[in-house]
């Protein structure tokens, strides 16, 4: 009698957003799409089908900020003559090509390009004497769908140029925009590495998002666990689990490149940059430890669900028990009296019957009582 | 037959306290508050009803001590010209105008104005030219509500200055305070470094309230688990192992951060008051040591909760398989001469019936013996 | 009643290939094989029936690049006294004395010779005075048979020359052959420390095949573990746990191995080589990291199928108490009419009997009830 | 039918002595005595009722040994002028009052008095220019009482003395005393620092005492916890998995004390003892060793306790569902031919009786060879 | 109905030899022998009942090599006249006087002879001015008892002297002895630290006897736990991981003195021999990774014994449930027409007799359908 009726109780909601477990595969194919080929080949792993990206080029000092699509690579020459900060993102990995000119143009190594490109890479920093190269995965909270994206972002900054990298558009990055555009903030005056600071906080701040998702069903799944320990609340703590693997996968290495920044030697990250990088490597060491909490709750919740499941079973065979051991020996008295014996002197008695009647129920209560004094009932 | 009426034996008052795990979504709900602010935006996370903060002036040297509410920015400037030691203590993080004014006088980084009203801190330490920062979690156990509360409080050393920030007033403070006023012990004499470190003092001594909380707790617990094993106990070894996660997440980066000021090269921690944080350090060590202890006994708990669960289960099933195998063979007997054939020669005898009781009654002791043998009943 | 009877749904393919745990016992033999022999000692340790070896020469520089067979080490001499790299690779270890004799033209030490023939080492390396040992463990993916075969290859890197020992030949190793004869990349120009680091890199990056047949099984047992968790589920999880603690003994040391080379002072791998191997080295990472993750949702599952089995039993006891919990009132209520007493009225009553039937299916509906509303059925 | 007769073959000696979790709670009271005092206050946190105290004062060198009750502060005066080494050995420390004068004549730090009397400290040790201080855990096994007591012990290393503070009397560590009163060894010549390193050895060697009483227990549950695993086996287990908790608490820090004064700088450790310390050191690793064993094996008990509950649960089931599968049909058949339907031919036939008695025979006898072809009886 | 009877498809076999855990209370005991005593007293803890041991001399150089027992302290003083290296050999323990003599005449440290006759020392290695001591454990394996024995093995290796401690004789350890006296390899030429190489090569390479061995039970145990899961594979699994954690116990010392002898600056690891060092270095982690691997394995096989109880469990369940489902409905049936009602039309009707029949059996074989379906049969 398995229950395959719908259970209005159970937490939906949990249930609808696509678990990042099932990139498992996805990211594992990735990367076989690029062996045999020679190191510094540049294709692009992710999804070809993908929106057309874009280039946003943004030339910024104290006094003035331009903001215009990248459509040919001479604009960036032009740009460059104009003085100030450079920054040109691209959004949407797809142009392989033009990712190669402006590698070429910036004199990046064709090793950092292929990583550029291999958005399965693990979150990393690499100093070269032209520029600084670090990669993290964003977690991009979609709240319309209540799906947890995970993206890659690649920056290069150099001494007056920032560069970088993402899969696609993502709108949190927005406020940087915002801020550099309305001058808010010492964020114009402090040049490339300040902003890169920037972004990379925007994307360590934006994990406490799905902190907060996270946060909110384990609330639910606690209460979920105890009163109503069903197959799906199961399968919600495993893809919890899954989840915080993955985002542990992710943040775990981000912390170590913002610690890197910190105490690098780099030219390209200036000491007055430094005690913000510190505070995001606060920040990063928080999510972890938040997460590893979170872990330990949630392992603690697969216990009480065993322990619960455990407990229903006895619940179960204590009924079960209870009715055995009433009727059995009830029946046994009446079948004993159904016996086609010639001599059983009771059954002609007129007693006999109210009797028999009598000690059943006798018999009745009494185990009733012996069950009730056990708690059982 | 669910156990639904109220159990007289639960131990009730573990369930009354407001457990910490209540407060991992809030955790995470203050941090998302300052996303997309640019870096040193002041704002308190904390809940706005609470109530109306107080912020205290002491100034002291060996000689006096005098104690006021700094009602307006003027009365620093007057207390200092007075000269001595001066110890601002902010209580009540609502109070955000006055913390950035106290950041401009004392010239504080604006970070660090941020990370003190942000509640959701870790506990850390950083040093500046100017001054000495400390982030700390205080616990303070409420006995009258059975409630502890995790507060931030944050400490700033200065040459010549201690400035405190808390969150709400707390009691266990006052007797550093006391201490001051009636100036026992070497406290007025030292200095600020000193004072600090009396506040510390306390603040870690705390944590062994609610570590006597636990053990309290765990005793209790320890023979509940065997005797009466049931899903209230499931439920408080859950919440103790949670709250132990919290508390623990608390006092690691405690210990490291008195260990960073007994290592400290800082000015603003003199030598002869080095040996005193080495002995918080301890305590520390000792804290997180029984804390360990602690997880280990719970988590043995669980196991033995699990075993009592199980063996009440063989209990139950034993009882019921007793129970069968008496009647049932028993059953079949009756039912054998319940049969109508019409040759049946045992029926019409005198010595049937009879004969059918002694052996029922054989069959049942036989049983009984056997299930006594094998320890059954 | 067991199952024996083919269960179509089983994912028969996860069971096709032949699992990695069998060699344990090998992996033990092969060693004791040596024990009690004089250090130095040149024996095979592998299968002596495998196919018959092969020892190819590659003699290249920017200009040329000859390939052949080396049938006599007279060969040899005739090739290196042509000028530029020489490629010496060795494919089929029971060439004994070939590889003695390559051993002493090249001056390499006995244990190491030693080393190259016990294929049951750990991935090491070692810097000699006029050459780099490396030894690695290759994972050949055989898509045909579905096998996972760990080889064992060792490369010994000379200023101008390259030995490489294989058990077999290796198929994906072709195409670092086939791009050094077609001059791809920079390969010939940049000598055999570069042509190491390629092999090297194929060696990783077919790791990644293995990392993808394991995400595949994961994302198919994922399914099978909740909707049909029957005893070859357990053992096909048992397997994969068994196989990726194997893969990870392999690529444990292999990062090591190849950080070792990053920071190596050797003169046989230059600077410029250093930033690809620092490449390779991120991919070991990233192999360790997912498979760590994999091991986690792995063990998480068979935490799944545990409840799983706890969830079924449950439904069987279930279905158990409810028959007979209906069926036994039932039956002492006719029982009880069975009886012989020869005074019992209701017998008698032309109403006893349709009363009976009524009685019967009311308690039968109560019963039925009462269990729709705790959801047993 | 819970089994609530003595069950003689239980291994009631596991049960006699004292567990030493119940010190939990007592461990974390102490601590909170002394919340709130200033630093250097001296409270005795241990039971006051102790026994009354002594204070021993012995004076020694190579050619004389004089012992004698140290009665007055004055005597030491004497003791001192005489010239030797000096060890007083303070037993009972309710002696306030005397541990502040004798810390007062020796130019103790306050602090340190604190921790002497606070019996609640970490072993831990602290070099001061005058003095070295060394706090350790003894373990005292009460063979008479079953009992296992944790005491802590103080030492004060000074360049020509040594002060100890024990909780109470202790016997083993007469044999000190003894050895140095008869000359026996180098122990009168080697001076003070050789004198502790006595001490710590005996304190270090009677660990291996409650190793002993836990390998035995070992043994004994060993074979208990698969012939006959009850539920008071379960409660040993928990109690030895405390234990060893508690031990593993202790001997931690004592072998990180020990290493500290292998490696010390310290002038009162002077070079030709360091190889006994060494010594000493290698024991206390190879209790942790030892310990860590015990508590692998102790984990593998509770899985085959939970095995061997499981195994049974297995066997009430099987008798259970084989006398069911037996007997059920059986009645059915009896029940068949107790309907009383007019027209049922077999029931007037005279080979109807003997029919379905070989029937009944039959079909038992073939459940019966069954159930043993599936090795269940 | 417990399973009594002679299982003949147990592994038999894994039960016969003695397990190493049988030793944890002797090993404890051995300790607790010297308790008390003066440090330097020399007292054999091992068994006195041992058989009579035996002291071999070795005198060699290049050229020759002279084998004898040695009988006397003086045969010793004319070896050492002869010039060459001299190798003592002692077998047995119990010649406490010998080993005191040899100790005076190569001026041992007493500590060090203390530790050599304590056979419960943990690996270690401690280098003096004039010697360096190695103290090992060495594995044998009687393969006619299938017993596995640990015994301890000391070295002092001197500028031309080698001094070896053995519980008793070791068979394997003779190859070296043939090694030795035939001149195979450069063992003569290359002096006693090469020589202490390849006793210390022999010593590890056996750890891979006991190696095999776990995996050869491994392997029969892999397909004893799933096709027939009873409780004495319960415990050989508990014993095997017993034996691999004493195994591990003994190697992870081992492989931190071998290591420490690799980088030891001593004057008695001539260079030339630390290549060969190494080498057995990464024997011992070899060791070590495959001891880990296979805990892994045998923790898992635990999972899958617990697993395949749970599903036999589940299976008895199934088949109670059918047989109660099936019959309990029928005997209702037939009981209802068993009752004793005067008025029920149906048994005076000549076709309710056959249709009853009809009845039961389309209720049975719908019962069979329906489990047939739920895959119960």
């Amino acid at each position: 009698m398995e229950s395959k009726k719908p259970e209005a109780s159970t937490p939906r909601r949990f249930l609808r957003g696509r678990s990042l477990s099932k990139r498992v595969h996805l990211a594992a194919k990735r990367q076989t799409k690029t062996i045999g080929l020679p190191p510094g080949s540049l294709v692009y792993v992710g999804k070809e089908d993908a929106e057309k990206g874009k280039i946003g080029l943004t030339v910024f000092d104290e006094k003035k900020c331009i903001e215009k699509d990248l459509l040919q690579m001479e604009d960036l020459v032009a740009a460059k003559e104009e003085g100030g900060f450079v920054w040109v993102a691209v959004e949407g990995l797809q142009q392989v090509k033009a990712v190669e000119e402006l590698g070429q143009r910036f004199g990046i190594h064709p090793l950092i390009l292929e990583d550029i490109l291999n958005t399965s890479q693990r979150p990393k920093t690499e100093e070269f004497e032209d520029y600084l190269f670090i990669v993290l995965k964003l977690i991009d909270y979609n709240a319309s769908t209540d799906e947890i994206l995970v993206e890659q972002v690649s920056l290069i900054i150099g001494p007056d140029f920032l560069l970088t990298f993402q899969e696609k558009h993502c709108s949190f990055l927005d406020r940087v925009h915002e801020r550099l555009r309305t001058g808010k903030g010492r964020i114009r005056r402090l040049g490339v590495d300040h902003l890169a600071y920037c972004l990379i906080d925007s994307i360590v701040d934006n994990y406490f998002v799905a902190l907060e998702k996270l946060a909110e069903k384990i609330e639910l799944l606690e209460e979920e666990v105890v009163s109503n320990p069903n197959r799906e609340i199961l399968q919600v703590i495993h893809r919890m689990k899954t989840d915080m693997i993955f985002l542990r996968k992710s943040i775990w290495p981000l912390r170590e490149v913002v610690n890197r920044l910190v105490i690098s030697e780099s030219a390209f990250i200036k000491e007055d940059v430094k005690p913000y990088l510190r505070d995001v490597y606060d920040h990063a060491v928080h999510i972890i430890d938040t997460l590893e909490t979170y872990r330990d709750i949630v392992s603690g919740m697969l216990e009480i669900y065993l322990s619960s499941i455990n407990h229903k079973l006895n619940e179960v065979m204590k009924l079960l028990t209870v009715i055995s051991t009433i009727f059995m020996p009830l029946t046994f008295f009446t079948s004993w009296y159904g016996m086609n014996f010639k001599h059983m002197p009771e059954l002609d008695e007129a007693w006999g019957y109210p009797l028999i009647g009598m000690l059943s129920l006798f018999v009745a209560v009494l185990m009733l009582f012996y069950f009730r004094r056990k708690e059982w009932i």
